[in-house]
């Protein structure tokens, strides 16, 4: 199965699990009638993610209790081309009411930034710990003092923490130290933050300063998790260029694969941080027949699409060239195949398949070839 | 040795080891020529502390080199009436400058408030941490975030944290979790902030709410000091009384021992949170030849002293009748003997006495009478 391009240039093809993106950002998720769940998980699949778990931005995208939940079902009824899985957001009076969604979201993500009414209390944060079930994942995206903070209670309260959107050398520390001393805490860095810097974007406070980016990448060990999460979107923002929802999805894994051409990282770091971490860290389910097929070391300029990136017209060594979905393939060489989206809610599918299922196949390549 | 007063009402003679103030704030102490320190060890040794460790309010007072240090202890050479010892400030950058003056001091003290050089950093505070030799004390005022932030750094360093003045109902909440976990946090609250709060001084914010003042004791058993502390000197300025350096001193053990009277506290509560427990926590030497003699249960109106008290005139039940110091009376019925001071810088007697030493006689009365 060599295909058309493969006399072009020396190019290896790599079979990898679906990948799953544990920070999607879907800005109109609880807007009633809002398609921006179909455009993310389009984006998404095609992007060769299978699985995504939703997460917000501040209020943005926000479920806070039953009603806002009810709207994002009610979107997601439209159709979704990936699995997705819901969370509830922490707000500074809503404790009470998270228990009674709990069970319809995949976890609860505690925000210390964007929000007006910020959840900086630690009483606060303390009745969310003791509202929500022990067994249910909890995700911050809290830094500095207020990090080393809800890592004392997490510690106290005996629960695992996940943090997101890691994006300075403080934080990525503190969190190594923890980990280092046995602290039950996992964390994800977003994939732009690792490409991009103020250096490229000055004034841009949302992207990490060049020695917090280049910390990042000297503390790849304590990365648990790749993610997406909402610093495309608000990138995109901050440019004043196009927001749509699925800005910057298909970015990722180009630039991932690209450092594998680059010694910088391996096949094995990638998989294990899109796909192995994450299912362990959020309790999901294997997809069962979802695999993706990606090519690596032929060049190619990023081409133009229907959505903005910073990357466009940029080199790549690392492309998606088939996506195969509850065992049939959706997506061949970054296009979609016209067919129905398939892809469900998998909030509510929180235990952990057993052991033996978890460990997927490692990396193989399907074949190598010369030019 | 039935006192003259002893006939004119029910009451009893007690006998405690010389106290600990372990929060004594000397607001003059880096102020060349300042004899804030001759009159703050003056008022304590008549009140019944035979031993004070100084603590500053802010940049107030505070030592934060090797410069300031010899200016503190310059001063004392005035001469002191009861033992003192000294701590060294942490600033936002002067990690480095600490461990130069550890020798000389007994504590590092870090900081959260009352500065404008704030050291909310967790990475202000790692650097004090690995620069602090691991066997001396360490203190904060840290509070809500700060706290959970400090005590998650402490833990992550294996580090004993001493938090002082202690004064809202989560701060106690989160040091009792704290406690119960295993942290290996003490505190103290000062004595003012269990006998006075907002409602009685409207607008003053650093007493304690009614709610917290209820709190604090409630959770007497997570208190394991009273402290003096600042809070006389800020409540004296708030209210634009007299702020002498001695302000408050007087009043503490009155007022515990009142509250003993009314059977809020026994005398073995003060006694562990007066000596034993400052002693242990700050690994104090025992003073030998030290004791103090109080009366209670007979009412007396506090009479006007030369320093403004918010307690002149009240009623007390508890007054310090004879205080002992290296084996001489040295103060009567609140009247200090005319003698030399005879007290010393204690800063650098670290060491722990071995453990048979450690354990003083419990409080035993030594008379009782009837009127
Ligand atoms: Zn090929
Ligand atoms: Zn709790
Ligand atoms: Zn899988
Ligand atoms: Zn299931
Ligand atoms: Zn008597
Ligand atoms: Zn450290
Ligand atoms: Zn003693
Ligand atoms: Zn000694």
């Amino acid at each position: 199965d060599i295909s058309v391009r493969d006399y072009q240039t020396s190019h290896r093809t790599i079979v990898l699990p679906g990948l799953i993106n544990v920070a999607a950002f879907v800005p109109g998720l609880v807007s009633n009638g809002s398609s921006d769940l179909y455009s993310v998980t389009k984006a998404s699949i095609a992007a060769g993610f299978s699985m995504i778990r939703v997460m917000p931005l501040g209020k943005t995208g926000s479920i806070t209790d039953a009603i806002s939940l009810k709207v994002a079902q009610q979107n997601s009824k439209r159709g979704s081309y990936c699995d997705f899985n819901f969370s509830v957001t922490a707000t500074s009076n809503n404790a009470n009411q998270i228990s009674h969604v709990a069970g319809e979201v995949g976890s609860l993500f505690i925000p210390f930034n964007h929000l007006s009414d910020n959840i900086s209390k630690v009483a606060a944060v303390e009745a969310h710990f003791d509202a929500w079930p022990t067994h249910k994942p909890i995700i911050t995206d809290a830094r500095t003092s207020d990090l080393a903070s809800i890592l004392l209670l997490a510690s106290l309260h005996s629960r695992r923490i996940h943090v997101t959107a890691v994006s300075t050398k403080d934080d990525i520390k503190l969190i190594a130290l923890g980990k280092e001393k046995g602290l039950k805490v996992t964390c994800d860095v977003s994939v732009y933050s690792l490409y991009l810097s103020q250096k490229d974007y000055p004034g841009c406070q949302f992207l990490p300063a060049i020695e917090d980016q280049v910390a990042l990448w000297e503390h790849l060990e304590t990365i648990d998790v790749f993610s997406i999460g909402s610093l495309p979107y608000q990138l995109a923002h901050f440019l004043q260029k196009p927001t749509d929802a699925a800005v910057g999805t298909a970015d990722a894994l180009p630039l991932l694969l690209t450092s594998v051409t680059e010694g910088k990282l391996t096949l094995e770091d990638i998989k294990t941080r899109l796909h192995d971490k994450p299912m362990e860290i959020f309790e999901l389910h294997d997809q069962v027949g979802t695999s993706l097929e990606v090519e690596i070391d032929r060049p190619y300029a990023v081409p133009a699409s229907e959505f903005w990136s910073p990357f466009s017209g940029k080199v790549m060594r690392g492309a998606v060239q088939r996506v195969t979905f509850q065992s049939k393939v959706v997506c061949l060489d970054g296009a979609l195949l016209p067919d129905l989206p398939k892809g469900s809610d998998m909030s509510t599918h929180g235990a952990m398949p057993p052991p033996a299922v978890l460990s997927s196949p490692p990396t193989k390549p399907v074949h190598s070839s010369m030019a």
